[in-house]
């Protein structure tokens, strides 16, 4: 499924200017909605601002992080539909789930607290900050500083979209040798992280050994929450955290590495995961 | 009101470690909650994540760009609370609206289609893409290239919290002459907009005079539609826009320029309001 569009576009350049054409990311609706595998209507949960494509990661990923399932077992189909006839505008998926999943209380949740606005990603209660503890694996090894300061790069050697639009935030698991596991793309940084949750969850379960979640950008709380949902081991950020998301990783054991640039790198969070030798102060 | 906290950190460099500190931008849940002035129960709309700070700006854009209000005069009053010993971890603001504003019509709409993460920023239904086209004063001016190459950096010059952070996205409002008539920080880019927008309507209606938006990252739909419904001219950004916004864009009416940098940027839409003698072709 293809990514990126070629659009027509005037290109200015010290004042001169020529018609000429770009690649952009491309951002398109996807509705969510679920039923029980044993009947009942069919709900909706949102709509996904998402970049077409690894739809099946996405809709696992984010239905995992965001809860509504507790096991990728309870996910017992995904059927796609859409952009149709019927409704042109907006493609869909219909996520049937396991019983033991109550879609009542699934809506009744949503609809209590509906996400309202970008900066709040799934609706979320605060108070359910320490919920995703991460009980590490005791085997979780320390990172060298040298292996964590080579993440980012290996996540853009990963990247297959961005160089060409510029448009797209990337999310990657590596283990604990710095070894690329997965990787995601999308116009919403999120979305990403859903992805590569979603597709780990689909595999032989990487995700079981605390991998390393590498993003692209900043790192705000809901990203924290969804690494801390999925048993990772460390977020580290090209960009910023902010304090909620330092608070969360705290409280959740997740290491958390911002600013990681031309061998530098701040921890702030989960300082004792990095290689002793380098975590004493100078 | 703080929009940085210092934390401390550990900051590795060249694989040597030492404690310090460090700025990060604040993050924070806001609860939105409207009533009637006339009485009825108060219904939560949703929660925002943001920074804190210029809440009432924050509240007033997002009611407005939303569509929840089609004018500020229908927000009767703002009142913000808590964080408090009856809810401590999230402060709230009940928005009282003119009976005008039929609450049951917002709440369904919300509840039939609820957002439900990041990349879905407001709950949408893309058919009302083009419910937003912009009527533009036809005494809008175009814009010389020179103008709008300047413009990502008088942004810069009145952001006042990033460069102590690296973590805020800004958005400003600047008139035909580059003069910034307001900026607006946060860790959401929507918010951000919803913050410059809010800000112009309590004022003297700048925004009545179709200024250009200005913002610090990327451009998906959602900021063209939030400038689309608020009546601005253009939007100009410093990252890359989306497919989506590319075509919210033009139809709505509005031009959108990235990729700001240099001197340069690419024209992805309303490419006739840059003035003549450097549009046409090379």
């Amino acid at each position: 499924m293809s990514r990126a569009a070629a659009v027509p576009i005037v290109r200015v350049e010290q004042g001169a200017a020529r018609t000429d054409q770009d690649l952009v990311a491309i951002e398109a609706p996807l509705g969510v909605e679920v039923r029980s595998v044993s009947g009942g209507r069919a709900c909706r949960l949102g709509v996904l601002m998402r970049t077409p494509g690894d739809d099946g990661d996405l809709i696992r990923g984010w239905l995992y992080t965001e809860r509504v399932v507790h096991d990728v077992a309870s996910i017992i189909s995904m059927a796609f539909a859409g952009p149709d006839a019927s409704d042109p505008t907006e493609a869909r998926v219909i996520a049937t789930l396991a019983d033991s999943v109550v879609i009542d209380e699934v809506i009744q949740h949503r609809v209590l607290t509906p996400t309202s606005a970008c900066g709040l990603c799934g609706r979320l209660s605060v108070d359910r900050l320490d919920a995703g503890r991460v009980t590490l694996d005791p085997a979780v090894p320390r990172w060298s500083p040298t292996l964590i300061a080579s993440l980012p790069a290996r996540l853009l050697r990963g990247q297959t979209v961005f160089a060409e639009t510029g448009g797209l935030h990337a999310a990657g698991l590596f283990d604990a040798q710095g070894q690329l596991l997965v990787v995601r793309e999308d116009i919403g940084r999120h979305n990403a992280v859903d992805k590569v949750i979603g597709a780990a969850l689909s595999t032989d379960h990487p995700i079981n050994h605390s991998p390393l979640l590498v993003v692209s950008g900043r790192v705000a709380f809901e990203i924290v929450q969804k690494a801390a949902v999925a048993g990772l081991s460390a977020v580290i950020a090209v960009g910023a955290p902010s304090d909620m998301a330092i608070e969360a990783a705290r409280l959740a054991g997740l290491t958390l590495v911002g600013f990681v640039r031309d061998g530098r790198f701040n921890v702030y969070a989960g300082a004792e995961r990095i290689a002793e030798n380098s975590t004493s102060p100078a």
